[in-house]
């Protein structure tokens, strides 16, 4: 009776008969595409991720839809994934969305804003609160298409040659820190630089700079920073919910067939997920083998995060002043942040402090 | 020259001839199966992940993999999805694993186990650190193959007419709770039911039980509590990470094409991913108007979350001496918990800290 019912439901019969149907070869059809990442393979959970999406979609298509991955710069310029996907040199990217803020300060939504949602708020903002649709609707404006991609989970602060005690030893440190961050936390006196992370090691070792902040344990163990820099900083607030976003050329995404649009929403969010759990596993690790190597944890000082936080809020105002996109999004994604913060302290942080206190008990 | 290599590339270039080819047919066979779930509609969150699931892979499958999903007891029992599972009433069920840990307690976790690791990391433990590998070991011996599909988050300590002070209130307080942690707190006097959610409100009216739990607050509210039991304690240490499990006919699963496998691993982490994020979403919103009518907010005091987690260890330890299949997982999962817990204090946690912080300064 049941299975009757079901062979008579209209959209699910029709679709029953599709094999036979002229129809499946423009829903399957065979496509190549292009996806350059903005990150090298040394950033291998970075870039896997973008692996795992195309195998996936290779996969769901049942071989069709292929898309060939492409480390940061074997196309075009690693930061050059809008400029690479509007003139279709690229039909999709993967990079940091807020690398992009020259053009507008609201590509920052992409990636994540100081002091924004932490990383499953984010993610219920983009997927649940109606953020990516606002995200799109701004990015339709450079004939983009943005699908999140996972992320790192809250990043850390970076390395640092002398202990931060107090707000004043910020002033007229130069550090390796890019983008909003950087400009900040200029605000508070320090001198922010960008540095590719190839030469992040050199310059902490010559003096040229006196910190650097780079993603979490994993990644940052590969650079060695611990000899020479070796307060490692927490939290990183500028990169709370560090999301890796996918860039598609708009008028290739609206060419697909709506299967392909949603066998690449799908893989999006299942590579996301992937990624995610990856950093976890693989930061933990790599957290411990840090310390045994002697890096030195230590939490900014109250001061510090308290005028950081000021110093945000007041560029946001100015920027919102500026950008009436930057303003559209701020204003949403915040009141989603602070509507949800009770419902996070009671939930998620509740239950987090009471295994943290658990696990102190025990040692 | 860069899509010149790509198109000669061995892998892409076969599947690129494959429309033409026989093959086809069998990794796309049309397939209708029945997925039910041990969840009415009205919980529309989770009964909805399994809806999203079943669209995406039809979808991903150009309409021929259909799976027509059904509410709990339209087929088989709510809590019989092993046994539907097992007999090919069902191919797959939508449940809550700790249901069935009558027939071996290792099926809690695919759920979560009280004091387990919390969300973020439970996803982690499967999908990165072997977790649902092993766990799918143990469900080899019932014919079962496991697929995650999103979760609740921490949820909450449920509903109590009267405040809990003290570890002593726990002493005969009857209460709504179940499986796992109701053998657990049953340790420190208090008295477990298992009534069904339509039964919980007539029965805390009557005096029949002192306090329920449930989910958290978006599902809660619907049962309207609040006027009869308004304590609504925190945190849910039992169901710190509740995961909804698939499962899957063992037979079924080994015989589908490798696509169609790929396609379920996929559709799965996708909506289980929304799931998770519409919950986030949709408790804020509801913790808010519950408190707005009444609701009155409390931690479960220290000696209360201490005593029950030594309750739960002694718990652990005596039925890994019963079960070797608890043993196994157990242990696996512990050390993950343990040995992430300092990554997520000074990720997750700080940043999480700072917000509230933040947050609670603002005010």
């Amino acid at each position: 009776m049941k299975r009757r019912d079901f062979l008579t439901t209209g959209a699910v019969g029709g679709a029953a008969t599709a094999l036979a149907s002229p129809a499946i070869a423009q829903s399957n059809p065979v496509l190549q595409w292009r996806l350059q990442s903005s990150y090298p393979k040394s950033l291998d959970t970075i870039y896997g991720a973008a692996e795992v999406f195309a195998k996936a979609v290779l996969e769901a298509s049942d071989g069709n839809f292929q898309i060939q991955v492409f480390a940061a710069g074997e196309i075009v310029p690693p930061l050059a994934i809008v400029e690479g996907v509007q003139s279709g040199t690229v039909e999709m990217g993967q990079t940091g969305s807020y690398f992009y803020i020259g053009l507008d300060p609201a590509f920052a939504f992409g990636t994540s804003l100081p002091f924004g949602p932490n990383t499953r708020f984010q993610q219920a903002w983009f997927n649940e609160a109606g953020g990516n649709d606002l995200f799109n609707e701004f990015l339709a404006g450079y004939n983009i298409h943005h699908l999140p991609l996972g992320g790192t989970g809250a990043q850390m602060g970076g390395w640092f040659r002398k202990e931060i005690n107090t707000l004043a030893d910020l002033k007229g440190l130069k550090m390796r820190i890019g983008g909003l961050s950087g400009m900040i936390l200029q605000r508070l006196g320090l001198v922010p630089s960008q540095i590719a992370a190839g030469d992040v090691y050199p310059s902490l070792e010559r003096g040229t700079i006196d910190a650097a902040e780079f993603v979490g344990p994993y990644d940052d163990e590969k650079l060695g920073l611990s000899k020479i820099a070796p307060y490692y900083y927490y939290p990183g607030f500028w990169e709370g919910a560090a999301t890796l976003s996918l860039f598609i050329g708009l008028e290739k995404w609206n060419e697909l067939p709506e299967r392909y649009r949603s066998i690449l929403t799908m893989a999006a969010g299942y590579a996301g997920a992937l990624q995610l759990a990856k950093y976890d596993a693989q930061n933990a690790e790599a957290l411990r083998r840090l310390v045994a190597g002697g890096a030195q944890l230590r939490v900014f000082p109250g001061d510090v995060l308290q005028a950081s936080y000021d110093a945000a809020n007041a560029f946001y105002a100015e920027t919102s002043a500026k950008s009436a996109s930057f303003k559209t999004l701020y204003d949403h994604q915040m009141k989603f942040r602070d509507d949800t913060l009770p419902w996070l302290q009671i939930s998620e942080y509740a239950y987090d402090t009471l295994l943290l206190q658990a696990s102190q008990g025990a040692k």
